[in-house]
Protein backbone atom coordinates (compact mmCIF):
# COMPACT_ATOMS: atom_id res chain seq x y z
CA UNK A 1 0.00 0.00 0.00
CA UNK A 2 1.22 3.20 -0.85
CA UNK A 3 1.75 6.21 1.32
CA UNK A 4 -1.18 8.38 -0.42
CA UNK A 5 -3.68 5.29 -0.24
CA UNK A 6 -2.63 5.03 3.49
CA UNK A 7 -3.55 8.59 3.97
CA UNK A 8 -6.57 8.85 1.92
CA UNK A 9 -7.96 5.40 4.04
CA UNK A 10 -7.42 7.25 7.22
CA UNK A 11 -9.57 10.18 6.15
CA UNK A 12 -11.85 8.44 4.85
CA UNK A 13 -12.83 5.92 7.69
CA UNK A 14 -11.26 8.77 10.46
CA UNK A 15 -9.51 6.48 12.02
CA UNK A 16 -5.73 5.58 12.61
CA UNK A 17 -6.23 2.36 14.53
CA UNK A 18 -4.51 -0.77 14.54
CA UNK A 19 -5.19 -4.10 15.54
CA UNK A 20 -2.67 -5.88 16.95
CA UNK A 21 -2.80 -9.59 16.27
CA UNK A 22 -0.98 -11.34 18.92
CA UNK A 23 -2.73 -14.09 19.17
CA UNK A 24 -2.12 -16.48 21.22
CA UNK A 25 -3.19 -20.12 21.76
CA UNK A 26 -3.96 -19.95 25.22
CA UNK A 27 -5.83 -17.04 25.31
CA UNK A 28 -8.55 -17.42 22.74
CA UNK A 29 -11.83 -17.99 23.45
CA UNK A 30 -12.39 -21.24 25.25
CA UNK A 31 -14.99 -22.33 22.32
CA UNK A 32 -12.51 -22.33 18.92
CA UNK A 33 -9.62 -24.26 20.72
CA UNK A 34 -11.42 -27.25 18.85
CA UNK A 35 -11.49 -25.46 15.34
CA UNK A 36 -9.18 -26.41 12.66
CA UNK A 37 -7.03 -24.05 12.90
CA UNK A 38 -7.99 -21.70 16.12
CA UNK A 39 -5.92 -19.00 15.71
CA UNK A 40 -7.12 -18.40 12.27
CA UNK A 41 -10.66 -18.64 13.35
CA UNK A 42 -9.70 -16.13 15.86
CA UNK A 43 -8.53 -13.33 13.38
CA UNK A 44 -11.08 -13.89 11.12
CA UNK A 45 -14.22 -12.88 13.26
CA UNK A 46 -11.69 -10.28 14.50
CA UNK A 47 -11.09 -8.94 11.41
CA UNK A 48 -14.04 -9.08 10.66
CA UNK A 49 -15.50 -7.16 13.36
CA UNK A 50 -12.93 -4.53 13.10
CA UNK A 51 -11.92 -3.90 9.74
CA UNK A 52 -13.96 -0.57 9.36
CA UNK A 53 -12.34 1.05 12.23
CA UNK A 54 -9.05 0.51 11.60
CA UNK A 55 -6.74 0.72 7.99
CA UNK A 56 -3.83 -1.83 9.25
CA UNK A 57 -3.31 -4.38 11.36
CA UNK A 58 -0.02 -6.49 13.04
CA UNK A 59 0.21 -9.99 13.86
CA UNK A 60 3.45 -10.19 15.87
CA UNK A 61 5.44 -13.57 14.34
CA UNK A 62 6.02 -14.43 17.83
CA UNK A 63 2.80 -15.67 18.74
CA UNK A 64 2.41 -17.75 15.44
CA UNK A 65 6.49 -18.92 15.41
CA UNK A 66 4.98 -20.58 18.82
CA UNK A 67 3.33 -23.34 17.15
CA UNK A 68 5.30 -23.87 14.72
CA UNK A 69 4.81 -24.51 10.64
CA UNK A 70 0.77 -24.73 11.31
CA UNK A 71 1.50 -20.77 13.28
CA UNK A 72 3.28 -19.70 10.16
CA UNK A 73 0.67 -20.70 7.43
CA UNK A 74 -1.91 -18.96 9.85
CA UNK A 75 0.73 -15.89 9.19
CA UNK A 76 0.35 -16.70 5.75
CA UNK A 77 -3.42 -17.01 5.96
CA UNK A 78 -4.20 -13.84 7.54
CA UNK A 79 -2.62 -11.53 5.73
CA UNK A 80 -4.40 -13.18 3.04
CA UNK A 81 -7.67 -12.93 4.76
CA UNK A 82 -6.83 -9.24 5.43
CA UNK A 83 -6.33 -8.61 1.82
CA UNK A 84 -5.09 -5.51 0.30
CA UNK A 85 -7.79 -2.71 1.61
CA UNK A 86 -5.66 -2.57 4.80
CA UNK A 87 -2.09 -2.45 5.30
CA UNK A 88 -0.80 -5.36 6.74
CA UNK A 89 2.30 -5.42 9.04
CA UNK A 90 4.30 -8.11 10.36
CA UNK A 91 6.00 -7.69 13.28
CA UNK A 92 8.79 -9.83 13.15
CA UNK A 93 11.76 -7.25 14.16
CA UNK A 94 14.35 -8.80 11.80
CA UNK A 95 17.49 -7.32 10.27
CA UNK A 96 20.39 -9.08 9.30
CA UNK A 97 23.15 -8.97 6.70
CA UNK A 98 22.17 -8.05 3.51
CA UNK A 99 21.76 -11.35 1.38
CA UNK A 100 20.56 -12.72 4.59
CA UNK A 101 17.78 -9.63 4.77
CA UNK A 102 17.23 -9.85 1.59
CA UNK A 103 15.35 -13.41 2.63
CA UNK A 104 13.15 -11.94 5.20
CA UNK A 105 12.23 -9.40 2.47
CA UNK A 106 10.99 -12.20 0.27
CA UNK A 107 9.55 -14.60 3.22
CA UNK A 108 7.10 -11.79 4.12
CA UNK A 109 6.66 -9.71 1.27
CA UNK A 110 6.59 -12.18 -1.43
CA UNK A 111 6.35 -15.83 0.29
CA UNK A 112 3.44 -14.22 1.61
CA UNK A 113 1.20 -10.81 1.43
CA UNK A 114 2.68 -8.52 3.83
CA UNK A 115 3.19 -4.86 3.31
CA UNK A 116 5.71 -4.00 6.06
CA UNK A 117 8.00 -5.58 8.32
CA UNK A 118 9.12 -4.35 11.49
CA UNK A 119 12.66 -4.33 11.34
CA UNK A 120 15.52 -3.91 14.52
CA UNK A 121 18.61 -1.32 13.36
CA UNK A 122 21.27 -2.87 15.25
CA UNK A 123 22.94 -4.01 12.16
CA UNK A 124 23.10 -0.99 10.00
CA UNK A 125 22.07 0.00 6.91
CA UNK A 126 22.62 -2.86 4.92
CA UNK A 127 20.47 -4.68 7.55
CA UNK A 128 17.86 -2.56 6.54
CA UNK A 129 17.69 -1.73 2.70
CA UNK A 130 17.30 -5.21 1.66
CA UNK A 131 13.68 -4.55 2.66
CA UNK A 132 12.57 -1.66 0.29
CA UNK A 133 11.46 -4.02 -2.21
CA UNK A 134 9.00 -2.34 -4.52
CA UNK A 135 7.19 1.27 -3.77
CA UNK A 136 4.35 -0.20 -1.74
CA UNK A 137 6.67 -1.93 0.48
CA UNK A 138 7.50 -0.63 3.99
CA UNK A 139 10.24 -0.87 6.61
CA UNK A 140 9.11 -0.04 9.86
CA UNK A 141 11.90 0.84 12.33
CA UNK A 142 12.54 0.32 16.18
CA UNK A 143 13.05 3.99 17.13
CA UNK A 144 12.37 4.46 20.58
CA UNK A 145 9.99 1.29 21.97
CA UNK A 146 7.31 1.02 24.55
CA UNK A 147 8.93 -1.27 26.93
CA UNK A 148 10.72 -0.88 29.95
CA UNK A 149 14.24 -2.23 28.37
CA UNK A 150 14.07 0.55 25.99
CA UNK A 151 16.48 2.57 28.09
CA UNK A 152 18.99 0.29 28.62
CA UNK A 153 20.31 0.94 24.83
CA UNK A 154 18.42 3.78 22.79
CA UNK A 155 19.32 6.37 25.54
CA UNK A 156 22.54 5.54 24.75
CA UNK A 157 24.82 8.49 23.98
CA UNK A 158 25.50 11.55 26.15
CA UNK A 159 23.86 14.75 24.14
CA UNK A 160 23.07 12.77 21.27
CA UNK A 161 20.89 9.40 21.86
CA UNK A 162 21.42 6.24 19.94
CA UNK A 163 17.23 6.62 19.06
CA UNK A 164 17.71 10.19 17.27
CA UNK A 165 20.69 8.51 15.64
CA UNK A 166 18.90 5.95 14.45
CA UNK A 167 15.99 8.34 13.00
CA UNK A 168 18.23 10.90 11.51
CA UNK A 169 20.47 8.28 10.17
CA UNK A 170 17.99 6.01 8.32
CA UNK A 171 16.11 8.59 6.79
CA UNK A 172 18.95 9.34 4.55
CA UNK A 173 18.66 5.79 3.49
CA UNK A 174 14.88 5.31 2.78
CA UNK A 175 12.35 8.07 2.60
CA UNK A 176 8.90 8.92 3.86
CA UNK A 177 7.19 6.83 1.59
CA UNK A 178 9.01 3.28 2.57
CA UNK A 179 10.05 4.47 6.12
CA UNK A 180 7.69 4.43 9.55
CA UNK A 181 9.10 4.43 13.11
CA UNK A 182 8.25 2.69 15.71
CA UNK A 183 8.04 5.14 18.81
CA UNK A 184 6.30 3.83 21.83
CA UNK A 185 3.32 5.39 23.55
CA UNK A 186 4.85 5.08 26.93
CA UNK A 187 6.68 8.58 27.09
CA UNK A 188 4.42 11.03 24.95
CA UNK A 189 6.83 14.17 25.47
CA UNK A 190 9.62 11.97 23.53
CA UNK A 191 6.73 11.57 20.73
CA UNK A 192 6.64 15.27 19.60
CA UNK A 193 11.09 15.39 20.16
CA UNK A 194 11.16 12.41 17.08
CA UNK A 195 8.07 14.37 15.13
CA UNK A 196 11.13 17.36 15.30
CA UNK A 197 13.35 14.89 13.75
CA UNK A 198 11.23 13.11 11.83
CA UNK A 199 8.37 15.01 10.50
CA UNK A 200 7.26 13.71 7.93
CA UNK A 201 7.39 10.16 8.56
CA UNK A 202 4.87 7.39 9.94
CA UNK A 203 4.85 6.43 13.14
CA UNK A 204 3.75 3.04 14.77
CA UNK A 205 2.91 3.52 18.18
CA UNK A 206 2.59 0.67 20.44
CA UNK A 207 1.91 1.07 24.05
CA UNK A 208 -1.75 2.31 23.78
CA UNK A 209 -4.33 0.13 26.17
CA UNK A 210 -2.31 -3.01 28.13
CA UNK A 211 0.96 -0.95 28.15
CA UNK A 212 -0.62 2.05 29.94
CA UNK A 213 -0.32 4.92 26.89
CA UNK A 214 -2.66 7.98 26.44
CA UNK A 215 -3.96 8.01 22.75
CA UNK A 216 -4.50 11.89 23.43
CA UNK A 217 -1.12 12.47 24.38
CA UNK A 218 -0.09 10.37 21.52
CA UNK A 219 -1.96 11.87 19.17
CA UNK A 220 -1.57 15.55 20.12
CA UNK A 221 2.61 15.35 20.13
CA UNK A 222 2.95 12.91 17.55
CA UNK A 223 0.50 14.23 14.53
CA UNK A 224 1.68 15.73 11.23
CA UNK A 225 -0.31 17.20 8.64
CA UNK A 226 -1.40 13.87 6.77
CA UNK A 227 -2.21 12.05 10.42
CA UNK A 228 1.52 10.45 10.54
CA UNK A 229 0.57 8.38 12.71
CA UNK A 230 -0.84 4.42 13.22
CA UNK A 231 -1.98 3.60 16.60
CA UNK A 232 -1.65 0.04 17.47
CA UNK A 233 -3.67 -1.92 20.17
CA UNK A 234 -3.39 -5.12 20.66
CA UNK A 235 -4.86 -7.05 23.66
CA UNK A 236 -6.62 -4.59 24.69
CA UNK A 237 -9.05 -5.56 21.72
CA UNK A 238 -8.52 -8.95 21.25
CA UNK A 239 -9.30 -9.89 24.79
CA UNK A 240 -11.71 -7.48 25.41
CA UNK A 241 -13.83 -10.88 26.52
CA UNK A 242 -12.65 -14.04 26.49
CA UNK A 243 -16.36 -15.56 26.24
CA UNK A 244 -18.27 -16.40 23.03
CA UNK A 245 -18.86 -12.50 22.09
CA UNK A 246 -14.97 -11.91 21.98
CA UNK A 247 -15.30 -10.45 18.44
CA UNK A 248 -18.06 -8.22 19.49
CA UNK A 249 -16.31 -6.67 22.71
CA UNK A 250 -13.26 -6.17 20.11
CA UNK A 251 -15.88 -4.07 18.27
CA UNK A 252 -16.86 -2.23 21.23
CA UNK A 253 -12.68 -1.73 21.87
CA UNK A 254 -11.88 -0.89 18.56
CA UNK A 255 -14.99 1.96 18.19
CA UNK A 256 -14.19 3.77 21.09
CA UNK A 257 -10.78 4.25 20.11
CA UNK A 258 -11.52 5.13 16.62
CA UNK A 259 -14.00 7.62 17.47
CA UNK A 260 -11.15 9.47 19.70
CA UNK A 261 -9.49 9.44 16.92
CA UNK A 262 -12.06 10.77 14.79
CA UNK A 263 -12.14 13.53 17.33
CA UNK A 264 -8.19 14.50 16.95
CA UNK A 265 -8.42 14.07 12.84
CA UNK A 266 -10.99 16.95 13.20
CA UNK A 267 -7.95 19.11 14.55
CA UNK A 268 -6.02 18.49 11.61
CA UNK A 269 -9.17 20.46 9.43
CA UNK B 1 23.99 -27.79 26.03
CA UNK B 2 25.67 -26.95 29.32
CA UNK B 3 28.93 -24.64 29.34
CA UNK B 4 30.63 -27.45 30.59
CA UNK B 5 29.52 -29.96 28.01
CA UNK B 6 30.70 -27.10 25.04
CA UNK B 7 34.23 -26.81 26.31
CA UNK B 8 34.74 -30.73 26.53
CA UNK B 9 33.32 -31.41 23.30
CA UNK B 10 35.61 -28.79 21.79
CA UNK B 11 39.17 -29.72 23.40
CA UNK B 12 37.92 -33.55 22.62
CA UNK B 13 37.25 -33.09 19.17
CA UNK B 14 39.51 -30.70 19.15
CA UNK B 15 37.64 -28.22 16.97
CA UNK B 16 35.75 -24.72 17.41
CA UNK B 17 33.99 -24.83 14.19
CA UNK B 18 30.64 -23.71 13.66
CA UNK B 19 28.82 -24.83 10.53
CA UNK B 20 26.48 -22.42 9.09
CA UNK B 21 23.43 -23.70 7.37
CA UNK B 22 22.55 -20.81 5.45
CA UNK B 23 20.58 -23.32 3.15
CA UNK B 24 19.20 -21.34 0.15
CA UNK B 25 17.06 -23.81 -2.48
CA UNK B 26 18.32 -21.43 -5.29
CA UNK B 27 22.13 -22.25 -4.40
CA UNK B 28 21.46 -26.24 -3.63
CA UNK B 29 22.86 -28.88 -6.11
CA UNK B 30 20.54 -29.63 -9.06
CA UNK B 31 19.99 -33.19 -8.34
CA UNK B 32 18.13 -32.55 -4.92
CA UNK B 33 15.43 -29.71 -5.90
CA UNK B 34 13.44 -33.10 -7.05
CA UNK B 35 13.71 -34.27 -3.17
CA UNK B 36 10.30 -34.39 -1.05
CA UNK B 37 12.63 -32.02 1.27
CA UNK B 38 15.42 -30.34 -1.06
CA UNK B 39 16.39 -28.15 2.27
CA UNK B 40 15.94 -31.11 4.87
CA UNK B 41 18.20 -33.39 2.22
CA UNK B 42 20.70 -31.23 1.41
CA UNK B 43 21.10 -30.66 5.57
CA UNK B 44 21.18 -34.30 6.30
CA UNK B 45 24.13 -34.70 3.99
CA UNK B 46 26.29 -31.76 4.79
CA UNK B 47 25.76 -32.30 8.65
CA UNK B 48 26.69 -36.37 8.17
CA UNK B 49 29.63 -34.93 6.20
CA UNK B 50 31.18 -32.56 8.93
CA UNK B 51 30.12 -34.03 12.40
CA UNK B 52 32.59 -34.95 13.78
CA UNK B 53 34.66 -31.54 12.80
CA UNK B 54 32.48 -29.03 14.30
CA UNK B 55 30.90 -28.31 17.57
CA UNK B 56 27.62 -26.58 16.44
CA UNK B 57 25.54 -25.83 13.76
CA UNK B 58 23.91 -22.92 12.93
CA UNK B 59 20.54 -22.28 10.34
CA UNK B 60 19.88 -19.09 9.90
CA UNK B 61 15.82 -18.81 9.88
CA UNK B 62 15.61 -16.26 7.29
CA UNK B 63 16.10 -19.21 4.34
CA UNK B 64 14.01 -21.60 5.89
CA UNK B 65 11.39 -18.52 6.43
CA UNK B 66 11.78 -17.81 2.93
CA UNK B 67 10.16 -21.08 1.84
CA UNK B 68 7.02 -20.71 4.62
CA UNK B 69 5.60 -23.07 6.77
CA UNK B 70 7.52 -26.06 4.55
CA UNK B 71 10.71 -24.43 5.86
CA UNK B 72 9.72 -24.20 9.33
CA UNK B 73 9.32 -28.02 9.45
CA UNK B 74 12.79 -28.03 7.66
CA UNK B 75 13.95 -25.88 10.61
CA UNK B 76 12.67 -28.35 13.33
CA UNK B 77 13.77 -31.31 11.77
CA UNK B 78 17.24 -29.92 11.06
CA UNK B 79 17.52 -29.62 14.69
CA UNK B 80 16.29 -32.74 15.80
CA UNK B 81 18.39 -34.59 13.18
CA UNK B 82 21.44 -32.98 14.45
CA UNK B 83 20.76 -34.15 17.98
CA UNK B 84 22.05 -33.28 21.26
CA UNK B 85 26.17 -33.76 20.50
CA UNK B 86 26.20 -30.64 18.83
CA UNK B 87 25.29 -26.63 19.89
CA UNK B 88 22.06 -26.41 18.27
CA UNK B 89 21.74 -21.88 17.28
CA UNK B 90 19.13 -20.80 15.88
CA UNK B 91 20.10 -17.67 14.02
CA UNK B 92 17.13 -15.80 14.33
CA UNK B 93 18.24 -12.19 15.65
CA UNK B 94 15.03 -12.12 17.24
CA UNK B 95 14.18 -9.53 20.20
CA UNK B 96 10.92 -8.19 21.62
CA UNK B 97 8.77 -7.01 24.55
CA UNK B 98 9.03 -9.30 27.66
CA UNK B 99 5.88 -11.21 26.77
CA UNK B 100 6.64 -11.63 23.34
CA UNK B 101 10.30 -12.49 23.41
CA UNK B 102 9.26 -15.57 25.92
CA UNK B 103 6.80 -16.88 22.53
CA UNK B 104 9.97 -16.71 20.67
CA UNK B 105 12.12 -18.75 23.18
CA UNK B 106 9.10 -21.23 23.29
CA UNK B 107 9.52 -21.49 19.59
CA UNK B 108 12.94 -21.45 19.42
CA UNK B 109 13.74 -24.09 22.59
CA UNK B 110 10.35 -25.80 23.30
CA UNK B 111 8.32 -26.21 19.81
CA UNK B 112 11.63 -27.19 17.94
CA UNK B 113 14.72 -28.56 19.97
CA UNK B 114 17.39 -25.58 19.57
CA UNK B 115 19.90 -24.81 22.28
CA UNK B 116 20.67 -21.16 21.16
CA UNK B 117 18.78 -17.98 19.58
CA UNK B 118 20.58 -15.31 18.82
CA UNK B 119 19.06 -11.90 19.61
CA UNK B 120 18.97 -8.39 18.71
CA UNK B 121 19.54 -5.99 21.76
CA UNK B 122 18.28 -2.61 20.75
CA UNK B 123 14.86 -3.23 22.99
CA UNK B 124 17.53 -3.87 26.18
CA UNK B 125 17.12 -6.12 29.31
CA UNK B 126 13.34 -7.04 29.06
CA UNK B 127 13.97 -8.40 25.53
CA UNK B 128 16.96 -10.25 26.47
CA UNK B 129 16.16 -11.90 29.72
CA UNK B 130 12.83 -14.72 28.79
CA UNK B 131 15.37 -16.51 26.60
CA UNK B 132 16.75 -17.64 29.77
CA UNK B 133 14.66 -20.31 30.41
CA UNK B 134 16.95 -22.94 31.39
CA UNK B 135 20.43 -23.90 32.63
CA UNK B 136 21.34 -25.68 28.85
CA UNK B 137 19.77 -22.77 26.98
CA UNK B 138 22.09 -19.91 25.39
CA UNK B 139 21.50 -16.29 24.42
CA UNK B 140 23.98 -15.53 22.02
CA UNK B 141 23.74 -11.70 21.79
CA UNK B 142 25.17 -9.36 18.98
CA UNK B 143 27.58 -6.97 20.23
CA UNK B 144 30.04 -6.46 16.94
CA UNK B 145 28.38 -8.13 13.77
CA UNK B 146 30.74 -9.01 10.90
CA UNK B 147 29.23 -6.59 8.13
CA UNK B 148 29.28 -3.08 6.73
CA UNK B 149 26.36 -1.06 8.38
CA UNK B 150 27.92 -2.76 11.84
CA UNK B 151 29.53 0.96 12.07
CA UNK B 152 26.04 2.96 11.91
CA UNK B 153 25.09 2.27 15.15
CA UNK B 154 27.44 -0.23 16.94
CA UNK B 155 30.32 2.57 16.86
CA UNK B 156 27.98 5.19 17.97
CA UNK B 157 28.82 6.92 20.73
CA UNK B 158 31.60 9.17 21.91
CA UNK B 159 34.67 7.20 23.55
CA UNK B 160 32.44 4.81 24.86
CA UNK B 161 31.05 2.98 21.80
CA UNK B 162 27.75 1.11 22.18
CA UNK B 163 28.56 -2.44 21.20
CA UNK B 164 30.54 -1.85 24.01
CA UNK B 165 27.67 -0.63 26.41
CA UNK B 166 25.61 -4.11 25.43
CA UNK B 167 28.56 -6.26 26.35
CA UNK B 168 29.33 -4.72 29.27
CA UNK B 169 25.70 -4.38 30.28
CA UNK B 170 24.03 -7.78 29.42
CA UNK B 171 26.91 -9.27 31.51
CA UNK B 172 24.93 -8.01 34.80
CA UNK B 173 21.61 -9.72 33.41
CA UNK B 174 23.26 -13.52 32.54
CA UNK B 175 26.24 -15.15 33.66
CA UNK B 176 28.78 -16.57 31.00
CA UNK B 177 27.25 -20.23 31.24
CA UNK B 178 24.01 -18.80 29.39
CA UNK B 179 25.33 -16.04 27.38
CA UNK B 180 27.55 -15.46 24.24
CA UNK B 181 28.25 -12.43 21.77
CA UNK B 182 28.51 -12.12 18.31
CA UNK B 183 31.41 -10.87 16.97
CA UNK B 184 32.22 -10.45 13.42
CA UNK B 185 35.97 -11.98 11.92
CA UNK B 186 35.98 -8.68 10.23
CA UNK B 187 38.17 -6.91 12.53
CA UNK B 188 40.38 -9.03 14.17
CA UNK B 189 41.48 -5.87 17.04
CA UNK B 190 38.39 -5.34 18.30
CA UNK B 191 37.92 -9.69 19.20
CA UNK B 192 41.05 -8.98 20.92
CA UNK B 193 39.43 -5.47 22.90
CA UNK B 194 35.46 -7.50 23.39
CA UNK B 195 37.23 -10.27 25.34
CA UNK B 196 39.39 -7.17 27.86
CA UNK B 197 35.47 -6.53 28.25
CA UNK B 198 34.00 -10.09 28.62
CA UNK B 199 37.06 -12.55 29.85
CA UNK B 200 34.62 -15.36 30.09
CA UNK B 201 31.91 -15.12 27.62
CA UNK B 202 32.11 -17.37 24.63
CA UNK B 203 31.92 -15.08 21.42
CA UNK B 204 30.23 -16.80 18.45
CA UNK B 205 32.37 -15.52 15.45
CA UNK B 206 30.75 -15.16 11.82
CA UNK B 207 32.76 -13.48 8.70
CA UNK B 208 35.56 -16.19 8.12
CA UNK B 209 35.42 -17.29 4.43
CA UNK B 210 33.03 -15.28 2.45
CA UNK B 211 32.92 -12.52 4.50
CA UNK B 212 36.93 -11.75 4.38
CA UNK B 213 37.64 -12.94 7.82
CA UNK B 214 40.90 -14.26 8.64
CA UNK B 215 40.91 -17.79 11.21
CA UNK B 216 44.34 -17.19 12.45
CA UNK B 217 43.72 -13.57 13.75
CA UNK B 218 40.34 -14.61 15.45
CA UNK B 219 41.82 -17.32 17.58
CA UNK B 220 45.20 -14.90 18.15
CA UNK B 221 43.22 -12.10 19.90
CA UNK B 222 39.68 -14.22 21.07
CA UNK B 223 40.66 -17.36 22.44
CA UNK B 224 40.62 -17.69 26.28
CA UNK B 225 41.68 -20.22 28.45
CA UNK B 226 38.31 -22.26 27.58
CA UNK B 227 38.73 -22.14 24.25
CA UNK B 228 36.07 -18.98 23.99
CA UNK B 229 35.23 -19.08 20.60
CA UNK B 230 33.14 -20.94 18.61
CA UNK B 231 34.09 -19.93 14.59
CA UNK B 232 31.11 -19.68 11.98
CA UNK B 233 31.28 -20.89 8.50
CA UNK B 234 28.57 -20.99 6.07
CA UNK B 235 29.11 -20.87 2.52
CA UNK B 236 32.66 -21.20 2.22
CA UNK B 237 31.62 -24.71 3.21
CA UNK B 238 28.10 -25.78 2.50
CA UNK B 239 28.63 -24.35 -1.02
CA UNK B 240 32.19 -25.63 -1.26
CA UNK B 241 30.68 -27.52 -4.72
CA UNK B 242 28.07 -27.47 -6.15
CA UNK B 243 27.64 -30.76 -7.64
CA UNK B 244 27.07 -34.45 -6.13
CA UNK B 245 30.47 -34.27 -4.84
CA UNK B 246 29.07 -30.75 -2.53
CA UNK B 247 29.35 -32.97 0.72
CA UNK B 248 32.29 -34.46 -0.03
CA UNK B 249 33.22 -30.52 -0.84
CA UNK B 250 32.14 -29.75 2.42
CA UNK B 251 34.16 -31.96 4.55
CA UNK B 252 37.28 -30.85 2.72
CA UNK B 253 36.34 -27.29 3.54
CA UNK B 254 35.74 -27.95 7.10
CA UNK B 255 38.80 -30.57 8.11
CA UNK B 256 40.58 -27.56 6.81
CA UNK B 257 39.70 -25.54 9.04
CA UNK B 258 39.24 -27.85 11.93
CA UNK B 259 43.07 -29.09 11.24
CA UNK B 260 43.90 -25.24 11.75
CA UNK B 261 42.10 -24.75 14.71
CA UNK B 262 43.59 -28.11 16.39
CA UNK B 263 46.99 -26.35 16.18
CA UNK B 264 45.54 -23.07 17.96
CA UNK B 265 43.77 -25.21 20.45
CA UNK B 266 47.98 -26.34 21.22
CA UNK B 267 48.64 -22.92 22.15
CA UNK B 268 46.82 -23.12 24.87
CA UNK B 269 48.17 -26.18 26.55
Amino acid sequence: MKREQLIREIFKKRTYLCVGLDTDPEKIPLHLRDAEDPLFEFNKQIIDATRDLCVAYKPNTAFYEACGAAGWETLKKTAAYIGASHLRIADAKRGDIGNTSERYAHAFFRAMDYDAVTVAPYMGEDSVKPFVTSPEKWIVLLAHTSNPGSADFQLFGDKHKLFEEVVLKSQQWVGSGQLMFVVGATRADRIGHIRKLAPDHFFLVPGIGAQGGSLEEVSLHGMNKDCGLLVNASRSIIYASSGTDFAEAARREALSLQAEMSSFLDRLA
